[in-house]
């Protein structure tokens, strides 16, 4: 705790679910954390997530800055703020290609360690925060920075709880395609179909099976389509993928169904694994 | 409950998930049931959940026979047993058109009243089963039967924990495409594409909304193949009209964000209204 406290303040730009419950998360862990946000974070002090907000001027005095932002957002603060050298900057935006772009135009001497925590929820703003949102989930960080700032970065990770996992901006976008952005777009238009139809039978005849899939389909619409649309190529490819398995004959899915449960069975196996 | 044994016993046909489930609701409720399967129902006659095993020669001696079984071997059943004049049959498949159809040609006097209680789990036989497995869901019934009949067989919906709606069958199956086959086939079909990339990442990457959407994929398969061949027009329609809306440009999702999301709070007000 001494040594984390020694390793400078942590600047968390941008106070809603993902930042205010990481601010949690390190405060409790004894990190100086400060909050910027255009809302008024007072109650944030008031639980001691941060020991103080400050305006966007006063980021470049951070050791730390945690852009806690959506996609567009992230990208234009990359652009945007005198980062100072020997500053290392992170996120947690969801799609990493055009961070990690953006992020090649920073001043010499910033380090960036771009990044994307593998939870949230359908809740949005601090309201919905909490200090263990991200216990047992992985963090993407994406190759790059010096050792230093990575050794920052995961120490920081890990003070969430979350498990550090390196993965290239291109691969960590398709495969987030597939594991998260397709199953909120394909949640979402059953959903507004189901709307559509205007049957007051339609909610009654929701199974169990059918409630999990649609539980997405509450979460914040405007930051989602950014991500959508900000990874729209992959987003589409998936989707094709997707349709085309399914409109094969039922009588031919056999193998998909095999496959899938022994995807889903390893996945499970490698949460359990990982929460050990 | 001695009006309950004063109607005569209730065998069911099939005592896997569904059938061993409800046999333990209604034995536990005072109804005489007998099971009828090929597997040997010992476990079931210790657990008190049917009072004997039966083969199917003597289905015809309960008052009510419920056809537990998939929709194909429902149809089957319907028109292979000799039910008689006076009986009460029903079942549980999940797709009810072709169900309706087969019981059009039932001899004159035997009362059908066809349902699909909407609950299920990804497990399957009756090492899965529980007396509380329908406990708050909906329990469809088709229009038909005598009044007499529909009277206890919503009694025996009610015995379960369930309650009963009545729809027709073809519009039962459009609607189920959309709230239960489709999720299904969307989830198994996401699940086998992600096995099919074989990047070790992929399960890592999984985060909580995509584990909720993939919890289907482990659902037994050849049931489900057959649910999906049973229903394949409705099933086919909902694809499409799922896939034209995630295929939309992103920035034009918010209607779909708002109207599924406006869907989604209906269905879980509808669910807390019917748990009162």
């Amino acid at each position: 705790v001494t040594a984390e406290r020694g390793a400078g303040p942590v600047a968390v730009f941008g106070c809603g679910l993902v930042g205010a419950s990481l601010a949690a998360a390190w405060s409790a862990a004894g990190v100086e954390v400060w909050g910027c946000d255009r809302r008024d974070l007072q109650p944030l002090r008031r639980r001691r997530w941060i020991a103080r907000q400050i305006p966007a001027e006063e980021l470049n005095q951070a050791a730390v800055v945690v852009l806690a932002l959506p996609p567009a957002a992230v990208c234009a603060a990359l652009q945007r703020y005198p980062f100072r050298s020997g500053q290392l900057v992170t996120d947690v935006a969801s799609v990493k290609a055009p961070v990690a772009e953006a992020a090649l135009r920073l001043p010499q001497g910033v380090s960036f360690v771009g990044g994307h925590p593998l939870a949230g929820s359908t809740g949005s703003g601090f309201e919905c925060a909490r200090p263990d949102l991200l216990r047992g989930s992985t963090w993407v960080l994406l190759p790059g920075g010096s050792r230093r700032a990575r050794a920052r970065v995961e120490e920081l990770v890990r003070l969430a709880g979350a498990e550090p996992l390196t993965c290239a901006a291109e691969r960590h976008d398709r495969l987030l395609a597939l594991t998260s952005h397709l199953p909120q777009l394909l949640s979402t238009a059953l959903a507004a179909e189901l709307a559509a139809l205007d049957d007051p039978l339609a909610a009654r005849l929701l199974g169990p099976g059918g409630a999990d899939f649609l539980r997405l389909a509450s979460s914040p619409a405007a930051l989602w389509c950014e991500i959508l649309a900000a990874n729209r190529d992959a987003v589409a490819g998936a989707l094709s993928a997707i349709t085309s398995r399914a409109a094969a004959p039922a009588e031919t899915l056999e193998n998909d169904f095999r496959a899938g449960a022994d995807f889903l069975a390893q996945a499970r196996r490698s949460k359990t694994s990982k929460a050990r």
